[in-house]
């Protein structure tokens, strides 16, 4: 062995508010035999997000900490820390801690493994728009062999798609689409005009998504609403939705980018967060028909009232909150600390890292 | 212009039971100007399959003949004719005529054209399996914001699909599973073990498909028991049928099938026909929960009967003969006729060219 390359020892804590997931941790002590792993199932997934604070004797000596939000008092009790992962996709629940504002240990997030799910939410929801599918199983509960003809059912081939929202999500209901012989169409907020810059540095799940941003055949970009209206304007079949909520996105869609997609009855997919969208315009635009159906996962607020108008507009489809519900999430979240460790092993650019000023 | 690849004027005649389509008959004149391009709405949809003759006088001088059915009266009527081109994927119901039996006239179909709408009834029908989605319907009916976790619910990435049969419907079939993260098992009746021979020869809708046959990661092959019983134990998430209905595929999947399916409780997809399934025996596997589900778009016999059992078998979607319903239909044959014609004036290889032995 080259002396050089001799590294300190690999020490990971784990504190995760479940039991250890003996066969996920036994792949990683398998993958790397010369890192020291240690597992205490921490708190409670009721509490993760106002946990107990980690000892400051447990975390002695420890170089990475994986963690669902509980973490040392302070950047003193952990000098040894040289990363923290989270497993969660968004840490809002930590931004005020002392090591998330007085310290510069890498924060690392499972940002990434949602894409698969999420876009499969998506393409069936579409799908069942397309082919009115609720017909044929209200006539299979009836024991009716449904002779109907849904009227201009059309395929997805050289149907067009627009992705406001270039990430993880989207990328991958790109791919998925780009396959069912579509066009795509990405909107980002910054401009996108360099082959790098068109890439993913995240986590992709192997095998998924759009690694370096070739699939698009367009790419818009802007911040204002001429840029936005310019992007919806492209006889859309579909819009998809996957931007995150900030000030800047709240009521993105109102009631003059509905007048800009009425032109072609643009379908709307919503994944993201409900207040991105003006919701009683889009009441409005369902109701009125100026917009062939919306599926939507999220809604404002949630839950949604039994009494809120949404639920019985025409061509909608609601579900809970679920697109992302999934029993493969801990074993990617595995995936991603696993990517994490061997780059790190490796002297590698880790990923996932959490940009403190942006947030995330 | 060279004067060696002059050809003699093509003389294209068409007799369809349906108005012109104007606007594809003016894509393939402005196309090939040097066509000669002569439409005749001949007969009517409901007696295609037992047309009228063509007059020896309509036929005479063309060189192609465009068809649902209706043909000359024999083959020393139409002594210029060069090719025949349906406008069906099959064409079992011109089997008996001169011109298929004492005639060389080249046969051509538009096979191919249905892969994209059915491959998106099999991914629609597995991902609405796989969510539980008509749970969340129903609550939508209700208004109710259901917190229903889907046990188990796995999304694609992984997973395992076994293609019985791979033509153009489970190409692109192949196409989309394999964006969605899946592995590809592929089943053929004769050997696929070169590179050629796992092409597809006939009509791909661009954009998309397996031209190359390069996405599955294995391939099987056989016409015996044991080798389909091979195919049927590699641990198979999804098994799509998607064969001919021949005597040999005759309850192809029964009894003995099922029982080698319920190791993994594989989810079974049916766009074939219905007696490819041994339906008694389906319907027992679904009762005692032996496989994960059946997604059927045929049955045996359709219309499925009222009192039959299988409308309430567990964790089944029946759909009736719908998986290719489109309004693409008209445009994607034109499509098949328009790579025909620029094969011929270039003279290169037709496409979908009937085998007069097979049948197809």
């Amino acid at each position: 062995m080259n002396w050089f390359l001799k590294k300190k020892k690999e020490h990971v804590l784990f504190t995760l508010p479940l039991p250890e997931p003996t066969d996920l941790l036994d792949r990683l002590r398998e993958k790397f035999p010369d890192i020291d792993f240690e597992y205490i199932h921490f708190g409670t997934l009721e509490t993760f997000r106002n946990p107990e604070t980690i000892p400051r004797d447990t975390i002695a000596g420890k170089t990475v900490l994986v963690t669902a939000g509980a973490l040392p008092a302070s950047p003193a009790d952990c000098p040894d820390l040289e990363l923290i992962h989270f497993i969660s996709a968004g840490i809002n629940h930590v931004q005020k801690h002392p090591i998330y504002t007085n310290s510069d240990i890498p924060l690392a997030t499972v940002s990434g493994i949602h894409g698969p799910p999420i876009a499969e939410w998506v393409l069936m929801t579409t799908l069942l728009r397309n082919r009115e599918y609720e017909k044929f199983y209200e006539a299979q509960k009836e024991h009716r062999w449904l002779k109907y003809p849904v009227k201009g059912a059309r395929d997805m081939v050289q149907q067009r798609i627009g992705i406001l929202g270039y990430g993880s999500i989207g990328r991958q209901v790109a791919n998925v689409s780009r396959a069912m012989g579509m066009e795509v169409l990405a909107y980002t907020a910054s401009p996108k005009t360099t082959p790098e810059s068109r890439k993913d540095h995240g986590f992709v799940v192997p095998g998924t998504g759009d690694p370096d941003g070739s699939i698009p055949s367009q790419w818009f970009s802007g911040t204002d609403k001429a840029d936005l209206h310019n992007f919806l304007s492209q006889d859309l079949d579909i819009l998809l939705i996957s931007v995150p909520l900030t000030p800047q996105t709240h009521h993105l869609i109102s009631k003059a980018e509905f007048e800009v997609l009425e032109k072609r009855r643009t379908f709307i997919s919503n994944i993201a967060r409900g207040p991105v969208i003006d919701q009683p315009a889009l009441v409005e635009a369902l109701t009125n028909g100026d917009i062939r159906g919306a599926a939507l996962d999220v809604t404002d607020p949630e839950p949604l009232p039994a009494d809120d108008p949404l639920w019985d507009a025409p061509n909608v489809t609601i579900t809970p909150h679920v697109s992302a519900q999934n029993a493969q999430t801990l074993e990617r979240v595995f995936q991603v600390i696993e990517a994490n460790l061997e780059r790190k092993q490796k002297g590698e650019k880790l990923i996932n890292i959490v940009d403190r000023k942006r947030g995330y």
